[in-house]
């Protein structure tokens, strides 16, 4: 039986090399040869399971199943968090299919596929075709960064007139400005210090406020929505005066315990905090065009797709130097 | 000049009995004689401070200010918690007057006015009429805690498909179970013992949780909605298991420190946390029109409206032996 290349997480947290057996394709499955993947946070929280790592894939139709319709050899493709649902329930039925009480996620059903491999087999009713106008580098962070930060603005219909407030400039933050920007709203960004302020201006925020040591911020007009997209929670009570009456708050990033928010401040302003996770595919679809049209890009830290590359990728993630995406690259040097 | 009777909190927490002197009416002021007043959880928060106590009342119009245009003596009226707004911001524009910046909220202006008094003056464009299917008792807790309630369910769209719960069989609570199932809604009521059960059942719902000692709640189809009528938060715990992805939490009743939910499960099922208060005035005037067509009445509890009778109400509600609302009737023997 053939068998592709896959690498995987270990008790140590060391990356470890495997091999995973290709199954004979059936139904929609498509084999795909990888030719791209983003590494994202929660890769991060997945490094000591014994399970394939990597969730933001690009790669090119290789083989395809008997009742594949749509995709053809040599088609650039890409998925993201989520590869499968049960397509009867009330959820998948309404384009919610994130929500499928039979959804199978990434860390909880597929151990053996990631896309930290050289290959993999999906359905094709949850592979992406990538537009003309992005490579393969590009359009991997998209898959998962993109559809998180996308999802939230456009599933929860946040307005062109709404001002938005991006918290922490890194994987998913620059590519929420860019979106945020480009949909015509007014973006302020929150970020730790000055160091990011011209990137943040450059990539389409108008207002950039540094938060460190500060007991009040100012801002002008105040936000209508908020997307948190560092791993560590802001303080709220710095946050929530900034916020307009009948906002919303995205958390969108992994974290453990309970969220945390201010009572009063909720009630008497109406504040709404919205749980929110990558996408459902028509949003998804929607995130790829509307980031073809309009240019919106990841920018990318290029690593080679071994152990010594995830590592290293890796290690750049944790000590907060990743500048803002990286990207494993197969055969890379 | 004339004045008028109103009971304050104080510093030790009994009830004073004080002269407000009436005002000049000017422009759309109305004088009103007060005839019931609902008693709030809220006004218990309020009763050690120098304040007129009271925000569901009820009322005959007495006197008209000079620009008045719709009221005529003798009309029967009520009003809530909020009393005035600014008219020009882009809430009062959008019938969102709730979340006006410059709003009178109860508590923060007006401390020289309430519903535990003889009279109060108040503008023309904050009191609602009476319809003719409700007494003066029925109407008064309508006016905050069936606000409250039935804002949550319309501001945000809950549909008449939906499974909602009621936490808590209360002042809010059960108005709650009322105004849901006369909806259409599927009502789930969680409370502490089975004690309210009967009770919970006739008031429209149609299966009912007692919590306590509970490790695991089993409800059949998860609930879409949540409303929040317990002064004291449930252990987030055990609710988030019976929430259906995508579905919305509102805490209703007044609380101090931090509002606190189970990170991760908010996240991986869109769950959402919406801060509510009230209703703006075109979602209290449906409130009524709904309950006077459907015949939702609050099961009321009277006291005299004096000194003893406030102190007593506030007891009984203290005690948690209120069944459900208690209204102070001036003139009760």
């Amino acid at each position: 039986m053939p068998s592709f290349t896959v690498y995987k997480g270990s008790k140590d947290g060391s990356i470890q090399k495997a091999e995973t057996s290709k199954p004979e394709l059936s139904n929609d499955q498509v084999l795909v040869k990888i030719t791209a993947s983003g590494l994202c946070g929660t890769d991060e929280h997945y490094r000591h399971a014994d399970m394939v790592l990597g969730h933001e894939g690009a790669a090119v139709v290789e083989q395809l199943g008997p009742n594949v319709k749509f995709l053809k050899k040599g088609d650039r493709v890409g998925w993201g968090y989520e590869h499968d649902s049960c397509g009867h329930c009330e959820y998948c039925l309404t384009g919610r299919e994130t929500f499928c009480p039979e959804r199978a996620m990434y860390g909880m059903a597929d151990l053996d596929q990631g896309s930290f491999a050289s290959h993999a087999v999906w359905r094709e009713a949850f592979l992406f075709k990538i537009p003309d106008e992005l490579t393969d580098a590009e359009a991997a962070p998209l898959m998962c960064g993109g559809a998180t930060v996308f999802n939230a603005l456009r599933m929860y219909n946040i307005q062109p007139t709404d001002r938005v407030g991006v918290l922490g400039v890194g994987g998913l933050g620059h590519l929420a400005i860019q979106f945020a920007s480009k949909m015509g709203c007014d973006v302020v960004v929150f970020s730790g210090t000055e160091s990011k302020k011209e990137e943040a201006m450059k990539l389409g925020a108008t207002e950039f406020v540094a938060m460190k040591g500060k007991k009040e911020l100012s801002i002008g007009r105040p936000i209508n929505c908020l997307l948190v997209t560092t791993s560590a929670q802001p303080d709220w009570n710095l946050m929530v005066p900034v916020m307009a009456p009948d906002s919303i708050i995205f958390p969108l990033t992994v974290s453990e315990g309970n969220f945390s928010v201010p009572y009063m401040p909720l009630i008497l302003n109406g504040i709404r905090i919205q749980g929110s996770v990558v996408a459902s595919r028509n949003i998804h679809r929607r995130m790829l065009e509307f980031a073809a049209q309009h240019g919106i890009k990841p920018i990318n830290m290029e690593f080679p797709m071994n152990e010594e590359g995830i590592t290293k990728a890796m290690k750049t993630l944790e000590d907060g130097n990743m500048r803002y995406r990286g990207v494993l690259i197969p055969g890379k040097a």
